[in-house]
Formats: structure tokens, C-alpha cells, sequence
């Protein structure tokens, strides 16, 4: 009796310590981030529940082409956290693993019902994600292209040019909390920011 | 002894049921709007933690004056709704009194950073919420504007515009989800409105 008990034990610390590693399949604790067998980030599918960060209209970015001037209405992007991720940051200024962004891209439109001027966000358009796990990602952060599917994405190519964008111009650890006041004044008020952006 | 802890339940029982009538300061459970003993909306702090709505820029509407051609940087409204009353719409298409949305203005810049096209969100500029409580207030909604103070706020007079438009031109119960596409979408799935704006 004794020795079943401590086999159920071991069985489960077992299965504790091994979930997550390598290429198994883990499932997500809360608003952990999902990888699929194949190392495939599953869709954050209640992203819209997490912490709102920011929206852009439009930003286009040095050695980039097009923005406003494009043959086509503007684009807002709406930039959500998970809530474990922002936590921790209002409360040591650094992102833990686990910690994910989400880019929500929406069409606008003007002129709709009682609106006369101005902008407000319409169909989605795209979603991209970012997340940081240190043993995952050699550069420390993976990003993830769903478009306007919700198919598991695979990891962007880190030749690409959102890896060496947010390692060199985001103000913080590969996020660009330049543009996002609230945590820019969380980082500011935590003393964790090198320079003022 | 046991006539000692009636007494105890009773005045647990007593504060409870008068927890929240007429005017009494009270407490609120969870994201609930708290009122002070003037009636007044204390302002809620941690909104930026409540379920983001959406955002719009520089919207302007008929028989209103200003919008994007005035002689400023045109303005970010990022709206925010309370999670308990979220929860409530998504599941029944209604919203449920103590529904509390705050609409967050905030000023806009562009061309900072490595940014060089399009528009980012910088400082607040005012914060405004319109609170559901069907026995508190006479339409049914009481608005309030707190601008950058976080002082409690009291109920904008109902001859205001905001009551009427509201009334008159919000595709669902004074709450314009015409212009949030995600609420639309769970009001079309619920069959709750009854005309597509």
C-alpha cells in the first residue's frame, strides 16, 4: 500500500517537472502561452480579455515602406498583455517568461451611423503575437503571424526584421513601451528604463 | 452564547441587505460602481484593467461641432467596460445594472522614436463613464465626466446631450456598440438588435 502511494507520487512530480520541456506538447497554465507539438504557438483565443495596452493608427516606422499614404483607409493596431505578464511587470518593471503581446490589426471606417469625422475600428485585419521564454527562443522572444486565422502559427524566421526592430529600438526588453503611456509610466516609476526614449 | 451569535447574523444580514440603498456610501462588490454618500461616482481606478472595448480617433458626430479639422493633434477614445458587466453581455446580450464603461481620451503624437508615419497615444486628457442602475437614475444611465481628476464625480444633468444621443442613436441600450466590432458581433449572434445600424 505504502509503495503504491509513493509510485503515485513519483508519477506526478514526474509529470509535473516534465511538462513544458522540449518539444512536448504542454498545455497552458491561465494565460500562459500554448506551444503545439511542433513548437507552434496555439492561438491566444481570449486575448480580448486580457490587459489593453494601446492602440496606434496607421504607424509606419523608420526603413519602412508605406503607412497613411497607402492606396487604402487607415489601420488601428490594438496592443493586449496577459494579465500574469502585466502583473508582474507593475510590479517588478520586467517581463517574466510567459509574458505575451498580442497586436490586433482592425480596418477603420468614417462617416458610419452618426459618425461624421474622425475614425473608429472596423473588421479585423490581422494578429501577431510576441512572447518571451528565454528557453525557447535564442533571442530570448518568438513572434507569431496568425493573419486572420486561428490555426497553432509557427515562429517567424529570427532573420526577419521584427526581431532586430525590437532588439534595437524598443525602449524596453523588445517592447516598444515608447508608445504605450501607461507602462512607460509604470517603467519610469520602477527606474528600469536606461534612457527616456 | 447562542443569543450572542443571533445577533452577530442578524446585524451581518442588516448590513448586507442595506449594503448600496438610497443614499448610503457603499462599498462595491468587485468592479461595481461605488457611489459616496453624495451620490457621487467614485472614480475606478483600476479601469485600465477592466475589458478593452474599442478605440476611435478624433470621432466627431452630426450636430456637433470640432473634430479632426481643429487646431490640434486629433485625440485617441479608448473605451473600457467593467469585466462583471462584459461577462453579463456576452452571455445574454443585455447589460445588467452596475454596467460601467469608461471612455478615456487621450492626446496623440506621431514622429517619435523610430516612428514616422501615423499616430501613437501619449497623455490623458480626460476620463468620462456612463454607469447602468436602473433605480438610481431616471433614464435608466447616469454619465459623468472626472476629466484628469480622480476625485468622485457628480451625475452630468440629464438635459446634457449625452442622455439624448445615447437614447436616441446607440444601437443597443444607450451603448453605442456600432462602433465596437467585437460587442456587435456578440450582439448579432444573440439576435439582440433590432436593427443592423
Amino acid at each position: 500500500m505504502e509503495r503504491t502511494v509513493k509510485l503515485a507520487w513519483a508519477a506526478f512530480f514526474l509529470a509535473l517537472t516534465t511538462a513544458g520541456c522540449g518539444t512536448q506538447a504542454a498545455p497552458a497554465a491561465g494565460d500562459a502561452p500554448a506551444f503545439d507539438e511542433d513548437g507552434r504557438l496555439r492561438f491566444p483565443a481570449d486575448y480580448r480579455e486580457w490587459v489593453y495596452v494601446s492602440s496606434g493608427l496607421d504607424m509606419t516606422y523608420e526603413g519602412e515602406e508605406g503607412g497613411a499614404n497607402q492606396d487604402r483607409p487607415p489601420m488601428f493596431t490594438n496592443v493586449f498583455v496577459n494579465p500574469a505578464g502585466y502583473r508582474a511587470f507593475m510590479e517588478t518593471g520586467a517581463w517574466p517568461n510567459g509574458t505575451t503581446f498580442v497586436l490586433e490589426v482592425r480596418e477603420s471606417a468614417s462617416e458610419g451611423s452618426i459618425n461624421k469625422d474622425g475614425r473608429f475600428q472596423t473588421g479585423l485585419a490581422a494578429i501577431e503575437a510576441e512572447v518571451k521564454d528565454q528557453a525557447r527562443f535564442p533571442k530570448g522572444w518568438g513572434f507569431f503571424a496568425f493573419g486572420r486565422d486561428t490555426e497553432p502559427a509557427e515562429a517567424i524566421a529570427t532573420t526577419q526584421d521584427c526581431y532586430s526592430c525590437h532588439s534595437e529600438h524598443a525602449a524596453l526588453d523588445h517592447t516598444f513601451i515608447q508608445f504605450y503611456p501607461t507602462l512607460l509610466d509604470a517603467a519610469r516609476k520602477k527606474g528600469v528604463l536606461a534612457d527616456a526614449p
